[in-house]
């Protein structure tokens, strides 16, 4: 069955989440938006591309910080509403510098940091 | 610093995106949406505990097919919006009997399942 991006259901802003998986580790990277013309890019050109909802325009994933995302595998839910990309992630995927956007864990009440951000 | 599920950030439906990823493999199991009292259940009782957007109500995962998530660790992401939560999942996570909601990848422009629902 051929792929088309518009059988995927956005939300009311025209927007599908998508989780980035380092797709040799199965570290969960980090979580953002796609539109439909992201997903159509994203599968075009191998570069992962949301939907940035500040800038409200397309967000090639490192392209200004060199941080890319080369996509390996797209998958889709079975309610056709959330996307996970396997990736290779150069460097750091967080704005913080930490490889993981997931750098903070609730362990006995108290929010803790498990990452520290990579040496530049 | 004490965590307090009100410092997270919430969608216009009061909602946040949880993904569930199995603690011992990575596989990314599914996504689903907490409230702040899900997240508040989901930490004192240690099952994983959504908002089901359809039904209006808590959603205990594996309430009633048997197929809970033990959660082994709970994260947030740096903008606190997105949460990553690790867990033990007993049995598929799916709806549709298969460990992982994302069963379907896009290849060569095609969408192809890529995994079987489990055997009873």
């Amino acid at each position: 069955m051929s792929f088309d991006p518009a059988t995927l259901v956005y939300d009311d802003r025209g927007l599908i989440p998508c989780i980035a998986q380092e797709a040799e580790t199965g570290e969960v990277l980090m979580m953002a938006w796609m539109s439909a013309e992201s997903v159509a890019r994203t599968l075009e050109t191998g570069r992962v591309t949301y939907w940035s909802r500040s800038r409200q325009a397309f967000w090639v994933k490192g392209e200004s910080s060199g941080h890319l995302q080369e996509l390996v595998d797209l998958r889709l839910d079975c309610d056709r509403d959330c996307l996970l990309a396997l990736v290779r992630q150069a460097g750091p995927a967080c704005h913080t510098n930490r490889r993981s956007c997931f750098y903070r864990a609730v362990r006995e009440g108290a929010e803790v940091e498990i990452m520290a951000p990579m040496a530049d």
